[in-house]
């Protein structure tokens, strides 16, 4: 838990607004409203009003009718974008424009123009920018990092980082490179994030659609492993699936010359239970039940950044970092060899 | 987290005022401030006025001059009381004649007329009343008290409850029964209530001085082992310390006819150091570290309750059982030898 | 596994007659025949002849018609006791004086004056004379007695020990005292041997039959809680259970003021399964599974032990002690009470 | 442990000859005195003569004047080879050509002509030859092949398995391709055995000198990662790193459709230590410290294979299969692109 620098942040909670109400937008609407005095959301914006309506209704607060009426609203401070992907990056410039703070979910656009884009609108309104790569905050994984830079590992030589997702519920509707732009960006952001001041060099991926192959014409990669190697020799793995069966899964490693650090544990909690069929615990089934306090965690230091108390951790340029080796990831999958990152920049 | 089952906790926060501006005190403000938007923190009271103006000061909220005087301000609809135990009882019967809402902290009173005299009144003003056996709220142990409950292990045969803490700061200030009191309650209230249904008959303690054994003449034992014998045949052992040179421990396990189910673990996360020196995970130092989850859920449930939305889960009655056998365990160390449960009713 | 110190064990191995063809002396037997090359099963004797040809037939060796057959047999050089607990320290005394080295399983008799005639004889004949307290062998639990040994846990001041097993497979047949003189016999030497130096001061003891209530009546307790102080002030927990439904559990705990170490995993190995239902691992299901090192490694060096290279690190003392305990934790039983140690020395 | 299907092993241990006294040749020697009563050594040879004495002086055998001298020695019945690599298919078909029966370290060739003519050798002579992939007889591995084989993990997608080696003594005198023929050899057999009935379809490979950056020039590699795809659409990521600054790490990881398994926990023994820096536990320094039950299961395999008790569960064919993978990771990393397997056949 942030540690108490100020005077208490229920005294001015920062008014927020949310674009978007489909399924993390509720959900970063609920933490807000259950674990997160530091912040207050006043307004839900959805381009279907009714979704915005149920979860203003549900949470009582306003559904406005338009994401510009939203943006526009004084009443608001701050943003929080949850929208559909390909309007990330198009709405942070807006917000910015409209001098809101902008906290916006993972990946910030869908091209590296749009990137810089939502990233120059953010300097030049001098707003607080951050972007929603939760598992920084994650006590396992800000461990590890702590570890990488205190260099009680040494130099990093190898890292790895997945995540597996329980669902795949309507393999029709999700979008060619999902794996690599909406998943596996956690994991490239991780790799970067733990392999500090070295750049990424190459990237190979190899990507299938093993869960649901009937898809694979469509363009769906259900599966997929990408090696990336830096520019101080490093070797990391990013690694995910759209079906784990046992539920939500992500974990890190950092092995260098200084020793290893792992993180994640995708269990619910330490209770173990003991029977005649063995050993068991419950495992998390999903993101929000994994990463909980990671999430919590997020939107009070977004809170906090906008109240000025500090800046904001992750910010546009890791998300231009990572969304870089998601594109050369792709790459490698259409060319089925190794990529120069470098190439991606045109 | 509570499923949201109604409008927004923050839409009207509950008006709390806490009594006792200890560690304790100070610890579940700064939750409640950064935590819990299902509750405002708008009074403090101490004896001590000072020390009720700097936690106040640190979280914006007013000093009341004296604690009458908190009790008795209209705006405040809950108490929260973190004072001194011997105080506690007092406090409660105050509070819900005033007509507050009363969250206290264990153990309720230091008898058990004082913890009937509370009961009763909370009663008579028809105020909720919750007592802080916060580990029922930790997800591991309520995991493994499903089980219980659930039928997964069977009938309870051996069980065992232990608290170690790391810090004795100052000897000279603890109370003489204390190991007792105020920490064995926490383990008494774990196994009464890992054991449903089924009483405590029987009561073995054996208990030394051996962390601070200069103090042992003014009575101060710091290390503890409780044997309790249930009507259905468990038996339980309790086990605390004052001295974990490792960090704050807490431990549950039931045995039963089906299985074992074990709860806690002192890691701070799942990450995990390998270097030259072998493996290497971080233990909790505190119990707010170790427990956190369940300090914020028990308060966030305590506003619930106060909304009307629950009646809290751990109640006077509970207080009542632990103190009891907490009794049995300080005869039978005054005894040498097993002492009935009922001898302690008079 | 012991060090290369001398030629190699199978040049010479130790002629080894094995009295008692129960299930222990069989799987005794499997394991020199399959792991032990510095032994070599030569004979076999029991009551029960047809016992005894048919676990000789398996491994290829000679039953011999009667144990005092066996006893004189010129080409024996040692004795393995896996016989009724009741003949152990008659059969250690006649092995002494026909000069045979002896290794005899727990208990090594069934009072003082049984084992202390046992001791005599063998120190009288010089042979070297071991006792079956395999858990000193198991690596876990050596190397938590290491970390006492090496200071790193500083004084002992709380210590457990436990054993839950699995079948009670014909209640009828299992005499009044078992748990403490079969089964707790280990916890107590375990103990014993993580508090070095130490001598027990008082036990009490609370048992009762949970598992197989019907047995009751007849003196057969299945379920069984002892607490020893000792006069360093340490105090330990031994507890038993005959029925555990996930297998084989043996555990260890030393608390002390430098720190704890713990001891004992039932894991079959670290492979686990994740899968929709949770995570899972494999529990061991008997004794022999969850500790076969332990039992090879001290069967090796009682061969070593036999060939001089030398002498065993579990003694007839080492018997005595426990086995004092397991007397007090009887009359505490039988008393309801504490029993002072020396009292059970008449 | 094997079971008991026939007669004690010790009647008739298998008569062994070991060629290739360093250290690899000492350990199985060793573990053969110590562990395997169905085994005996009675012959060392090695090139270097002195070795060969000293080996055999320690375990009571005698050291053949050459290797041919050994190999025509009619005493010995079978012969374990853990000679240099480059010798290794040489010797397994001068030792098939003698009659003898074969174990041969990994990998059991240098080229697949090599390997083919051993396993034509071996064929022809009827022998049993056993190839040395130890990590197959490790209790978590093999529980992992049978989750795999069982169907409980469904279909395979995803596969890992790594090493990594605490020692990197003389970089100088490591050949270059080591890191694929003698480290990687093993997951590539690993990762082949977890995925049954599929076959290597593409390799990607890289590598570098991360650990002893100054002997790149000279080829040393001592870091790399492999990625696998298979024609069932399983990718599987193999890892080694010659400087584990924690010890010796040999882990495995199957997820497939139904679940995942995983393999492979560094700790020596289950006892941990909590102290004022945490929690810690002993990680296993060498190899056979980490998989010693293994290597001494594979040996009493092998000695029941040479007695006609069962064939071989790792074959000629087994060895032929990882080399292949080992050869396409080779031209992997020359051609600093993906290859097909098919392209190594010629």
């Amino acid at each position: 838990m942030t540690d108490v620098t100020s005077s208490s942040a229920w005294l001015d909670p920062v008014r927020v607004g949310i674009v978007g109400a489909g399924r993390i937008g509720t959900s970063h609407a609920t933490l807000l409203a259950h674990r997160v005095p530091g912040a207050r959301l006043v307004g839900v914006a959805d381009p279907r009003v009714d979704a915005a309506q149920a979860l203003a209704g549900s949470l009582g607060c306003r559904a406005h009718d338009s994401i510009d009426a939203l943006l526009t609203d004084p009443e608001i401070e701050a943003v929080v974008i949850t929208a559909s992907s390909t309007a990330h990056a198009m709405l942070v410039t807006a917000a910015a424009r409209a001098g809101k703070a902008v906290f916006c979910e993972k990946p910030m656009g869908m091209s590296l123009e749009e990137i810089d884009q939502g990233v120059a609108a953010a300097e030049q309104a001098g707003i607080p920018l951050q972007v929603g790569f939760n598992r920084r905050f994650a006590l396992d994984f800000a461990t590890g990092h702590g570890l990488v830079v205190d260099g009680s590992l040494g130099r990093p030589q190898l890292l790895r980082s997945l995540t597996r997702d329980p669902g795949l519920a309507d393999p029709g509707s999700v979008p060619p490179w999902t794996i690599f732009t909406q998943t596996l960006i956690h994991d490239f952001d991780t790799v970067l994030w733990l392999n500090p001041g070295a750049e990424p060099v190459s990237v190979y991926a190899t990507a299938d659609a093993l869960v649901a192959p009937d898809y694979k014409q469509q363009g769906l990669l259900d599966t997929a492993v990408v090696v990336i190697t830096f520019d101080n020799g490093a070797i990391a793995v990013a690694e995910a699936s759209f079906s784990a069966a046992y539920g939500y899964d992500v974990r890190g490693e950092v092995f260098g010359s200084g020793g290893m650090a792992t993180m994640g544990d995708g269990a619910r909690s330490s209770a173990v239970l003991s029977n005649a069929s063995g050993r068991h615990a419950d495992t998390a089934r999903g993101d929000v039940e994994l990463l909980r306090d990671s999430y919590v965690d997020q939107l009070a230091e977004f809170a906090d950044a906008v109240r000025g108390r500090r800046t904001p951790s992750v910010t546009g340029a890791d998300a231009r970092r990572a969304f870089r080796v998601a594109l050369a990831a792709i790459r490698s999958v259409e060319t089925s060899g190794p990529v120069r990152v470098q190439e991606v920049d045109r």
